[in-house]
């Protein structure tokens, strides 16, 4: 690992691996051949990855993955269409947000952060109103680490005849949706979560036959999905400068990727960090605020105890000063900082941050009941 | 220079200097304290670049240019008010393009691509329809390289007490516009062109009391210029994941750009290399579309010779086994292929393409009259 590089466990952007980060090395002519090709490489490696059967096609797109939430929004959904969120975290009201600013009507079913989606209720709505033509949800919320179940969903809306957009952001790559027979429009994503890219793109995984019927619908000239991916179609080239490193970085990102055996191998590698991550923190006496069947790998939110609470800040200011970093919460309800899984790194870096957690806790003069039981 | 990296001879991306790609050799986490610091610096070098008096501030973004430019248009303009567009290129047509789809009033005052931007016109509309707010110019119009002078422009805008925003896209850097006492209220660029950085991020040097009043325009949550600076202000931090990377690249360009001599060096290094790539294209017998005043020192279009007109991808796909980038023209009028003056290379770097454009001359079998006087 490069000298200069923290350890990031966070939601990203993440510890890449030496080569993601060497492939921005050199300079790239946006609309040479050789960027062409390495442009298709992306597009194909991202089908490959998300398992998509014909009739899906990738759309990569400049910004951050909330730009390519917005792209897909604006472009899916006609100005009169009507969407409805299924809420339990921050990024499905950033949905909410997102879709209301641009004029669209929306509905929203709020959940509790720590409560499943009920998808009965989702039936419900959808029955009272055939005006919602699209229903959203987050896969992995990343707010609490929580991993909404994309089935049930997906059987309501097909059963409606209606589309989902999945907003699988902190999942893609470590977490499959299965995107075959189901009324998944579009799945969105970046390349800087688990897919151990670097920050710049994020992509739509799109149903062909959506995009087809969306020319014009969108009031952005750059968060068009629909002219983005008629470009990729017809010259190979991104309608605007693309972050040409960003593209090399993530093309090889993906490629460790499908080396080290795809989706499943990195779901096992997040989920054997997360095991050992969550022995270790029982060891210091915290608690993950999520039961195990509905946390995800990828990141693990953890309640704050209630005399660590004032003292937590300096325990991630030493952690900074040793070079890792960790984030506090993102919930409404409860206190929790998390604790990523995601990035490149190995075993010896993971027990380091427990050692460096257990110092910072000591530093702090936290004394949990249950110290006998840390790792060694 | 890297052995993999090409010369980009094209309007961006560019040919970067080793260090700046080095820059892009470590991971950063976007909320920690260092990338705070960075993200600082660049919004201060940028302020400095421009030359900016107090009042302004650098509001960078996320994505391409074109992303920018939106968003300052979204943001500082009010659903109900009226921009015109002075417009002499393809990318005064993209300023109309995205305005209009985003539903604002768009009037346009259209100019011959090889014409002067007219200010008596302007200074007839807008005495005619108070209802224009803002008046925006492209400064140096990439599809052609003509520079348009900002300041008769600005004066009359000025007079009519309106807004102005210039798109200099590919001037800043090397060609100044004068900030203190302007009608100015925003200032679009890209850090991948003159500035030598690398693409994922452009930015807008905006007027604080234009900012100030533009909470709420924007109807995209993304590319709002408002809502990105609060953020900057409050916390110094991004709102959405920024490519940390390609934030890192592009302040060690600006600090070689300072380091270089600023804008009058820049300018200089541009205007010298202008010189040399003419006399060598009038050795082959080719000439400059435009005449030198209104000649930019950056991109530089020539008018392709009728009998060339047929060969010449032959003679681009030569450069490209060559190893050097060169573009076709994007004129509506005139046939015409671009050579950049921007980017990193040495005096060596430039005699080997007119060596290479010779020999691709020479590979097509074209011979123009004046060859004798082709540089040693």
């Amino acid at each position: 690992m490069n000298m200069h590089t923290p350890l990031l466990l966070t939601p990203g952007p993440l510890t890449t691996a030496d080569s993601t980060r060497a492939a921005m090395g050199r300079d790239w002519g946006s609309r040479e051949p050789d960027f062409i090709a390495l442009t298709q490489a992306l597009r194909q490696l991202l089908l490959a990855t998300a398992g998509a059967p014909p009739g899906y096609v990738a759309v990569p797109l400049q910004g951050s993955g909330t730009y390519a939430i917005e792209a897909t929004l604006a472009t899916l959904l006609k100005a009169q269409e009507c969407l409805l969120v299924m809420s339990n975290g921050a990024y499905a009201r950033r949905i909410v947000d997102i879709a209301r600013r641009m004029g669209r009507e929306v509905r929203v079913i709020e959940f509790d952060e720590c409560e499943e989606l009920d998808a009965c209720s989702l039936d419900a709505a959808l029955a009272a109103d055939p005006r919602i033509s699209h229903v959203a949800v987050v896969h992995g919320e990343t707010s609490s680490g929580r991993i909404n179940r994309i089935e049930p969903i997906a059987a309501v809306v097909a059963a409606h005849g209606r589309a989902l957009l999945v907003d699988a952001m902190s999942t893609f790559g470590a977490i499959p949706v299965e995107l075959a027979g189901s009324p998944i429009a579009a799945l969105v994503a970046s390349c800087n979560k688990c897919l151990e890219g670097v920050p710049g793109i994020a992509f739509a995984i799109v149903r062909s036959a959506d995009l087809v019927r969306s020319e014009g619908h969108s009031s952005s000239l750059s968060l068009d999905l629909h002219a983005q991916w008629r470009s990729f179609e017809e010259n190979g080239q991104w309608r605007f400068t693309p972050p040409v490193q960003v593209v090399a970085a993530c093309v090889e990102a993906l490629r460790l990727h499908a080396a080290e055996g795809g989706v499943g191998a990195r779901h096992a590698r997040y989920t054997a960090r997360t095991k050992r991550l969550l022995e270790a923190m029982a060891g210091f006496g915290i608690e993950a605020l999520l039961p195990k069947a509905t946390r995800g790998p990828c990141i693990v939110a953890f309640r704050v105890p209630a005399d660590l609470s004032a003292r937590l800040e300096r325990v991630i200011v030493h952690l900074r000063e040793e070079g890792i970093a960790i984030y506090p919460g993102k919930l409404t309800a409860a206190e929790t900082f998390r604790i990523g899984c995601m990035g490149v790194f190995d075993e010896q870096a993971w027990q380091r941050f427990f050692d460096c957690f257990r110092a910072g806790l000591s530093l702090v003069g936290w004394t949990p009941a249950a110290t006998s039981s840390v790792p060694a």
